[in-house]
């Protein structure tokens, strides 16, 4: 027997039509890439949002057409955001910071037949039109004035396209598994693969941002949205913006330190969401200009750090000068982002600062909507014990289930989808990343992350960098191998750094050998590239193996 | 084109699962009928919820079998709103305070077949048993030593249903649509209504519970249910607890003042949620005992005022005395019950005492999920100007779209559900009820608002008194007629208070004429018995009334 509620569907359409109806004079604060500061209201970028459909729909626009932009943090960003998915078509944001063949590639397997970018991007765009023949519209988000002239390229201007189109717009009642918008995956091996979220999917992740436990996103808010639009759905939070009625302040393209210091200042910002490279950039400008600042004009309140580890110090920071709570978020685009949120319980009230940022450097506690689990190399659930770590699993409303263009389910039969991160999880439902799951060193049945014995390598004070990887052993099947880059002059042989991890960790645990190397290969954001090294030391033969 | 993300549904059941991977060690206190406290935990009442399931199905519970309740605020009731949904069945939570002809009748109408019940009820059930040929089984929500021996009645104890019970149980995987659970509207008119709530609805209704602008319940907190569970899901706060992991703390029989701040102070509650006539009993408690209370004792952050109307005097006291906040929150059994919620807006920040109380005063602010809006006499939406009044309508997810039972749609061609109050709304989206519809007067096409027109009349200081009704009139329909209780000992005469509404309302809305009566006639939870005011003066002729 089904109960007797109102069958209305979740669709992002009814986000905007509610901060329309009573969010209408909250502000939108943009600043452009031509240097204005631009500000509108969630009034009026409904209004718009209803001019642009119709703008879309001249266009041929229709139901699940894929909408690609380039483009920055604005309010014309914003609008497509609602306008895109409201009218039943599909917004696909491009990260304009990958190479130009994997942008190429992402537009083309998208399929985008309307592309919207930002005036940043027209030499991009001009490199990149005759590489994407389905894209048949190129629109500048600017005003007639400043249209581009792109050598082969029609642009048409954004500000036109509204201007022409009617103001009034019905958004239809779709299905709330209709597709909403579209994010790639910047994998570090193989082609991108693209995340097709619902309408569904979409409003529920919002309720997780609007959640007290969540980022508990709330009216009262004023958010400044550093993380870009083309970066996961901005993890929601033009979603969940509209559904609380927050204020938004958009940065447009400059992410440096002054600016976002400036911003948040002036815009009365409680709340933030970045990765830890903009919150480095911030810190370092305040620390260039301590005197001349005064931070009490500061209201940050919360901060999300998200997108790799945050950095303790970071957390630190945020709370030593100005009184914020730092909420280690961890997810990834396939889910949603949101996956776990670091808040605080009714145990870790009086907690001293130290003790309370120990509980901040987890990377987040499950929320209702994401079921986690971590198993091990049996394929068994671990306990939530804080120690056990497991391959980490996700499931839940907001989980992808599969890749847009592939034909491969993304979960298994459990209905689980596999992060590729390995993690401990606690009594309370923390988690800990300890590796990536192709890290991680498989050693008789047993796992050896290879974060934690690379943690105590930099901690050796003759050691730069270091990185651990498994290289095949005929009894374990795996065993560690440690390659360090010792510091500037330093010096320091095999035995004394086997000896420095002593007492450290488990003695099974203990690297079997110790390469010392001049340099360790890096991918472009920094990250050590394992996958060389594996290659590199790939009939690597280690002492301990049997003959 | 669907989105490619799980296909997960919205189940009761995966709100306790949730709980029990993750919040299973936070606690849940009841006080019992037979005086005791007894601890629990979310772990706990998610093992005993799977036992309770192998019970019911073991009684011929099955998919959409109703189970019906009688029965306070504790564990078991707790248990029985997650087992009974998550088996498929629906619960149907029962008001003992009703008369017994309506209780027979509810019980009945809903076809409930398993009817569980504290002890208090017993003798009600020994009258109820031979009016409810439908119930097979009486479980009387006790230990196998307490079963009451009522007569005519095999009544089988609730512990021993589940020591006999297998510990494990699979929750199904059921249509998000399915039927979870049924309340009656005890409505002025006619037989009670069954509001059928679904799996869907009431997971998304826990979602605005959970919202930092909603309830904002969080993990964090130490939630006091004054609302009894047989009151609309006891506004969504168990199921929301689950979803969160909030600390809940059951009253049981006794919402005494001298109970409810012994619980709230012995427990830490820092949330709590009742009617007005609860929290008048607390600040008696609180006022006859002022001199041996330590107040500092009480945690006491914010509280939900919703059922009726909240006295003014009462936000007031919560701030003086706790420095609480107090959420002033409208809704009814059709709207799940969460329909607007007081929270504060950016604007309010820094605003005193007295402006700020003014704000909560109002009925609350429109959330996602519950769109709402006014409708004048013509149909048409009226302006959200905080002075247009009309017919409040609201539409969303968790609002009634029928009657269980009943064939009738409770919706309009546009989705709107009628909710039988007149309402302005502001530009900001607070509500304000100024009238039930029935109650207001038509006068020429105008409504004017009886409440309005008492409010004004009991500020007289004669008055102690007044009810206003709409009385014929051949020239304007209907006009507003005046009836007034005199303190003791006043005197005062029709010109006089006529009077006294001079530039107070619009002339136009002014009482046509007064009545002095000696008394004015109340239901039993003391509401003005308009309607039988209206049968008592339907030939009553103005003196406005052209002949």
């Amino acid at each position: 027997m089904h109960g007797l509620m109102q069958n209305r569907p979740l669709l992002v359409s009814s986000l905007l039509t509610h901060a329309q109806r009573f969010h209408a004079r909250r502000e939108i604060v943009s600043l452009l890439v031509d240097g204005r500061t631009h500000r509108s209201s969630w009034g009026e970028i409904g209004a718009r949002a209803q001019r642009l459909a119709n703008a879309m729909a001249a266009l041929g626009v229709v139901d699940s057409t894929r909408v690609g932009t380039l483009a920055w943090n604005t309010h014309r960003h914003l609008e497509l955001y609602f306008a895109v998915p409201g009218m039943g078509a599909v917004l696909h944001t491009v990260n304009p910071r990958l190479h130009l063949d994997q942008i190429a590639y992402i537009i083309d397997h998208a399929g985008d037949e309307v592309l919207c970018f930002d005036l940043s991007f027209s030499d991009l765009v001009q490199a990149l039109a005759p590489r994407c023949p389905k894209v048949k519209t190129w629109v500048a988000l600017c005003d007639e004035s400043q249209t581009p002239q792109i050598p082969g390229v029609a642009v048409r201007a954004y500000e036109s396209l509204l201007d022409a189109a009617a103001p009034h717009f019905d958004w239809p009642v779709l299905d709330e598994q209709q597709a909403s918008s579209l994010c790639y995956t910047s994998g570090t091996t193989g082609n991108p693969k693209g995340v097709l979220y619902s309408h569904r999917s979409t409003v529920l992740h919002c309720f997780a941002a609007c959640a007290a436990d969540g980022l508990g996103m709330a009216a009262r808010d004023s958010v400044l949205l550093v993380v870009p639009l083309f970066h996961v759905n901005a993890w929601g939070v033009p979603f969940a913006g509209a559904m609380c009625g927050a204020k938004l302040v958009l940065p447009g393209p400059n992410l440096s330190g002054e600016a976002i210091y400036r911003l948040m200042r002036d815009e009365r910002c409680n709340f933030s969401l970045g990765v830890p490279t903009v919150w480095l950039g911030l810190f370092d400008h305040i620390e260039r200009h301590r005197e001349s600042l005064d931070l009490s004009q500061i209201r940050l309140e919360r901060v999300v750090i998200g997108g790799s580890a945050a950095p303790r110090a970071l957390i630190e920071k945020f709370d030593a000068l100005f009184g914020a709570f730092a909420i280690h978020a961890w997810g990834m685009t396939e889910t949603g982002p949101l996956g776990t949120i670091g808040r605080l319980l009714a145990q870790h009230e009086g907690l001293s600062g130290a003790a309370r940022h120990d509980v901040q450097c987890k990377a987040g506690r499950a929320i209702y909507g994401v079921d986690i689990e971590i198993f091990g190399p049996d394929g068994k659930p671990l306990p939530h014990d804080g120690v056990a770590f497991g391959e980490l699993r996700a499931r839940g409303p907001w989980v992808a289930a599969g890749y847009f263009g592939l034909d491969a389910s993304a979960v298994d039969a459990d209905g689980w989808f596999t992060t590729g991160d390995v993690a401990t999880v606690d009594a309370d439902g923390y988690i800990q990343i300890t590796d990536r799951a192709k890290d991680v060193i498989k050693s008789g049945g047993e796992w050896i992350s290879s974060i934690e014995l690379e943690n105590i390598a930099v901690g050796h004070p003759a050691v730069q960098e270091a990185a651990v990887i498994g290289v095949a052993h005929r009894r374990w099947q795996e065993r560690p191998l440690l390659l360090v880059h010792l510091k500037p002059g330093a010096r320091i042989d095999r035995e004394a750094l086997l000896a420095w991890f002593e007492g450290k960790v488990a003695s099974w645990c203990r690297p079997d050998d110790v390469v010392i190397v001049d340099s360790l290969p890096h991918t472009a954001t920094g990250k050590l590239q394992k996958r060389t090294l594996r290659e590199q030391y790939q009939g690597y033969r280690l002492p301990t193996d049997p003959d």
